[in-house]
C-alpha cells in the first residue's frame, strides 16, 4: 500500500507510491554517447580566448597559469545590476524595481568538462567560488537573499553547455524561504532545539537514507523525498548561514558534493538534475533555529499537473532504496578516466 | 528594466525581465506534423472495444449512441481506493497511510482528439465529468481535499497520448491550500471582502490582462504570472467551491474553458500545459473569503533551479503582452476543421 509522508522542513506531502515504483537502475538516463562535445567552442562566451564575449569579469579563481573558475555577470540578466530599489504598491498590485545581482559561475575553461568529472582540487575552487560570491553578493544593501543554483542538463533547464552555475541577489526573500524559517522557528519554540539538527540526529540514528557523510557534512534523502534521487546535504553542526562556512568546511562540502555528484553521474549515467543552495538571509546569521543545505533535484520525473495544483508529489521509490542504490553507486568511472580532456585543454591554455 | 512583481493569492514574487522578451508567437512550440496519430490504438486502454483492459469503470457520460466520456480508476493509482485511513507520528517522522481516490477521465473515444477541438456538445460532457467525479470523491468521509488536472503533452508530464484528466481524492489538506486558505482569510480580516472577488474587480476595471469573459467567467493573466501564457479562470461571482457550481455555470465555464483553450492551441501551435482546477476544501463550501478558479500553465519555459530553490519564478514576457496576443488569437483554425475525425469515430463506434 503507498504511504504519505511528510517533509517536516518543507511541509510538503509526498505520496509514496510503492506499487508504481521502478527498480533505481531504471531512473538512468538513456545514454547520451551521440552528445560528445568539442572541447572548445569558438562561440562560446564561456570558453578560454573568448573572455571578451562576456560582460566585464567580476571575480576569478586561478592556478596552474590560467583561470579555472571565473565570474561574470549574466549577460541576459533577470535583475538589473546599476537599478535603485524603489517599491510601489497601487491597489491589489504590488511591484518592486528589479534591482538585484545576477551573475554565472564558469566553472572550468573546458566546454566538455562535467562538473563532477573535475579533479578535487578545481571542483574545490568552484565551491570555494560559491562562498566568494555568496559573502560578495549579499553585503550589497539592496540584496535582502541570494539563491545559488546549477542547472544540469536540457530537463533540467539549462541553455548553454558550457558548465556554470548561477546566483541571483533579489531584493526581497522570497515567502516560501520566510515560511520555513516559520516552520524552523515554531519547532524551536516548541521542542527548544534546531529542526534542522534533530532532524540530522534522526537520520544519522537510523542511517537507512544516509548515503554519506564525512565530519562536517552528511548527504541523505529527506524522508519524504520529493523524487526517487532527491538529496539533501545538511551541516553536520549547527550553521546557521551558508556564508559562515569556515575554510576547512568548504573543502569539506566540495569532497562530499563531488563525491555524491558523481555517484549520481555514475550510477544514474549522468541525469539531469537542478542544484540549490538554501541559506536563511544573511540578517539570520547568528539563527539558533535555521540551518542552511544544498538540495539536489535529479530530474529523473516530470513536475506535472499534480504537483502545480497541490504542492504535494508522488514519488515512485522508495527513500531508503534509493539511499541504498546510491550507497553502492561507484564514484569512480568503469572505464577510462575524463581527466584526459581536461589535462590537455590546460595544457592548451598553457600554451 | 526588469520589475518584480507579487502575486497577491499565492505570495509568489515574479521577476518579469522584459529585457530578455521573446513576442508572444516566438514561444510557439515547433510544428508537430510529424506526429500524426491514429483515431484507434488496438493496445490503448482507453479507445472504444478495449474497456476490458481499465480497472472497473466508475462512471460514464453517454451522447449519440456510444460512451462520449468515461471514468474508471487510475490502473496505476498513486493512492489505494480500499485502504483504511491510519495516521501515526514516530520521532521526526510522520505518516499518512495511502488511502485515496485516484481516477482517470477518458474525454473522448477517440485516440487522435484533441480537448480543445472538441465540438462544444462534447466538451460540456467533460467539465460535467469533471463537476461529478469532485462531487462523488468528496464525499467519501477519508477524502480532504481533491486536485483536478489535466497533462497536456510530454513537457507537461504526460505519459498516455489518449486525452485524459485526472483526479486525485487525498486524505490531507495540501499545506500549500491551507496557506492560500490562511492569505484569503488575512485579506478578509483586514479588508472586509473576498481577496479574489476585489482582485477580479480590478482586472476588470484595468482590463489589460483580460483574455475572454462571459457572464458566468473571466479568464485573465495574472498581474504576476508565473510564465508567458498562464492563464487564471475566475468565477465572476464569489463561488467559495468548485462543487456548488450549478448546471448554467458549468456549461458557462465549458464555453471559456474551451475557448481559451482553442486560442493557446491555434496561437502558439498547440503548446503542451497543465490544468488544475484550485477550489478551498469542500469543507470550505460556504465560506465568504475564498473562491475556487481554474489554472492553465502552458510549458512553453523551463522550471529550473532558480524556482525550485527560491519558490520566485521568472518570466521573460509582459503579462499584458501576452493577453493582448491571446485576445486576438484566433480561436478557429485556419484550415479545414478536425471535426471529421471525431464524426468519422462516431460512426465507427455506432457501427
Amino acid at each position: 500500500m503507498p504511504e504519505i509522508r511528510y517533509n517536516i522542513v518543507t511541509r510538503e506531502w509526498v505520496i509514496i507510491a510503492t506499487e508504481r515504483a521502478k527498480r533505481p537502475e531504471q531512473f538512468a538516463q538513456p545514454s547520451r554517447a551521440g552528445a560528445k562535445l568539442p572541447s572548445y567552442v569558438p562561440t562560446c562566451p564561456f570558453c578560454p580566448g573568448n573572455e571578451a564575449q562576456t560582460p566585464p569579469e567580476i571575480d576569478r579563481l586561478a592556478a596552474d597559469g590560467g583561470w579555472r573558475v571565473r565570474v561574470v555577470p549574466n549577460k541576459f540578466a533577470a535583475l538589473d545590476r546599476d537599478a535603485e530599489l524603489v517599491r510601489h504598491t497601487q491597489g491589489m498590485k504590488r511591484v518592486i524595481s528589479g534591482a538585484g545581482l545576477h551573475e554565472v559561475i564558469i566553472e572550468t575553461p573546458s566546454h566538455d568538462a562535467h562538473l563532477a568529472l573535475l579533479p578535487q582540487r578545481y571542483f574545490d575552487l568552484v565551491v570555494q567560488a560559491y562562498h566568494r560570491r555568496y559573502e560578495s553578493i549579499t553585503s550589497d544593501p539592496r540584496i535582502a537573499h541570494a539563491t545559488l543554483f546549477r542547472n544540469h542538463g536540457e530537463r533540467a533547464g539549462t541553455s548553454l553547455e558550457h558548465p556554470h552555475s548561477q546566483i541571483i541577489g533579489t531584493p526581497i526573500i522570497p515567502p516560501q524561504v520566510r515560511e520555513r524559517m516559520e516552520t524552523a522557528l515554531n519547532f524551536y519554540d516548541r521542542e527548544g532545539q534546531c529542526l534542522f539538527c534533530a532532524l540530522l540526529a534522526d537520520e544519522l540514528q537510523d542511517g537507512a537514507r544516509v548515503v554519506a557523510s564525512n565530519p562536517h557534512f552528511v548527504a541523505f534523502l529527506p524522508f519524504a523525498a520529493l523524487n526517487p534521487f532527491h538529496l539533501w546535504i545538511f551541516p553536520a553542526q549547527h550553521r546557521a548561514n551558508f556564508g559562515d562556512s569556515t575554510e576547512e568546511e568548504l573543502a569539506a562540502l566540495s569532497q562530499i558534493l563531488r563525491l555524491v555528484l558523481r555517484k549520481l553521474c555514475f550510477g544514474l549515467s549522468n541525469p539531469d538534475y537542478n542544484l540549490t543552495l538554501r541559506t536563511p538571509p544573511r540578517e539570520a546569521s547568528g539563527s539558533r533555529y535555521h540551518h542552511w543545505y544544498i538540495s539536489v533535484i535529479p530530474r529523473v520525473t516530470r513536475i506535472a499537473g499534480f504537483e502545480l495544483g497541490s504542492g504535494m508529489f508522488i514519488n515512485t521509490a522508495l527513500p531508503e532504496e534509493s539511499a541504498a542504490f546510491l550507497r553502492k553507486a561507484p564514484s569512480e568511472p568503469a572505464e577510462a578516466p575524463q581527466g584526459e580532456t581536461h589535462e590537455r585543454l590546460i595544457q592548451a591554455q598553457k600554451s
